[in-house]
């Protein structure tokens, strides 16, 4: 099988885990139910719970433990779309060519789909004490739910979409380290939680979850600059949406502070510094590597 | 000491608990993390944490492991408060007496806080694995943990407030069986989960616990009615706000299904059940036995 076509494969197998997972729409809360299902259920490309599940089966994990963190992770990814896209926030209408959440069911309700969201993710992590037996099973769990409460959180993805709330209303203020705090936490904090769940899971020793770490930071940050890169050097054909809008925004971005050269040359640093963390563990895989790639060099 | 001492004395220390476990107001994050305390330091009468301590105490629950989770129901108490308080819920300015979190740091950052609070519970939350040691700690742990996540999601508060949000929509639908729902879910669902934690961390039996959650649906319910009662028999002084505002607005309540002399016998045959199930443990706990009969029979 070729990549593309393993690509899709997996990706159909995480939305089926997703699926699963999620509550189903019944009882007087049925609309709450509903919105949050809606929302989560409407397309993506399922990345956090794929590179958990790569991680995962790169350090020899193999048991049933680790789907209700791949279902987990993506709530909490979704929950994240449907409060950004309120009219407090960025006041999106539409988001992968579907109606929003508060578009589609009010405002009132898509911020209840959101903390619905939210907390079920929590609730979904608890289901992998279920397949818990011995004390190491249990330390496992509840450092990796501890994880996830982290890189969620005010010192992970909440604390990224703060600063980045603020960047906006005062862009004079965005230096190269509000930049990074913003793409470290916002972006990158979530793919560092999905891989690091996916070694603590598999019985990853420390310094390997460390090493996983630093890779996942790599990838999220290279990922946020190859976003600016595009939005200078694509074509609303390719990308899909206006390219240009940082700078008709006046938006400070990576590549307004570097220029277009040494920010490519940063993605290329930070990209193989990545694939030469994964190359080297004992066990490779070949997916991951080649996914990792992929998403750091993507056109679109 | 009498009790209201007591109840002084106990409000405050839930207060240091509270505290002692909210996260610091620096990093670049700082606002949201203002937010956050700002509207979980505002006051209240830290219900929730005081019924799960006192819980604890009368199963003979004696080390810290109680703590976090003390910290954390009042941090999800709060979060739906924030939430609650948006432009796009009910739209209210002030709570008690102070400006409400979007009103001092804007809509977005008040989504966030509200994200904040709800996360970050359970971060806190997690950190009662840190006193764990044996195999039955964790045990004990997971499971207060999934009950955190139950009665506070949609299975629980938020369902309530789902409904609550529908049923103000069309007050038409507002049958027995919506009303008790929502006073249920909205407000028993929380006070359920204070003092099954209480219970669980304390090692109580599982018939114990299932008493136990059936006192607190008990009084849950009782102070609801209360609350409807107090609207057409207090008066402005007493309470502190406008009496009589369900009529105004045409509220169905369990009075007006009732009537005032049913709606009083209901409170007193569910609070007379629930403080029999309390006497009835071996270990009696009369200072929480008071506290319940105090909240259920309040006059504001």
């Amino acid at each position: 099988m070729n990549f593309n076509e393993e690509l899709q494969t997996k990706t159909e197998e995480m939305r089926s885990t997703l699926q699963a997972f999620l509550p189903t729409e019944e009882g007087l809360q049925k609309t709450v139910i509903e919105a949050m299902n809606y929302s989560t259920l409407a397309g993506g490309k399922r990345l956090r719970p794929m590179l958990m599940a790569e991680t995962f089966a790169m350090f020899g994990g193999k048991s049933e433990i680790i789907k209700p963190f791949m279902a987990a992770i993506e709530m909490i990814h979704n929950y994240s779309l449907v409060h950004d896209d309120l009219p407090a926030m960025d006041n999106d209408e539409y988001r992968r060519g579907m109606k929003t959440t508060h578009v589609v069911y009010g405002e009132g309700m898509a911020v209840l789909a959101g903390d619905g969201l939210l907390n079920f993710a929590f609730e979904t992590a608890c289901k992998a004490f279920e397949t818990a037996e011995t004390l190491e099973d249990y330390q496992k769990v509840a450092k990796a739910l501890t994880i996830l409460g982290k890189k969620a959180g005010i010192y992970g993805m909440i604390g990224g979409q703060c600063v980045d709330i603020e960047a906006e209303e005062k862009q004079e203020l965005v230096t190269e380290e509000v930049l990074l705090f913003i793409h470290e936490h916002k972006t990158a904090a979530l793919i560092q939680c999905a891989m690091m769940i996916g070694a603590i899971l598999a019985g990853a020793k420390e310094e390997q979850i460390e090493q996983i770490e630093k890779c996942a930071y790599n990838i999220g940050v290279a990922f946020q600059i190859q976003d600016d890169i595009l939005d200078v050097t694509s074509s609303l054909e390719v990308l899909g949406k206006p390219v240009g809008s940082d700078e008709k925004n006046n938006k400070i971005t990576y590549v307004t502070l570097h220029g277009l050269e040494e920010s490519k040359e940063q993605v290329e640093a930070l990209s193989n510094e990545a694939i030469q963390i994964l190359s080297s563990f004992t066990e490779r895989n070949l997916f991951l590597e080649k996914l990792v790639e992929q998403l750091i060099y993507r056109e679109k």
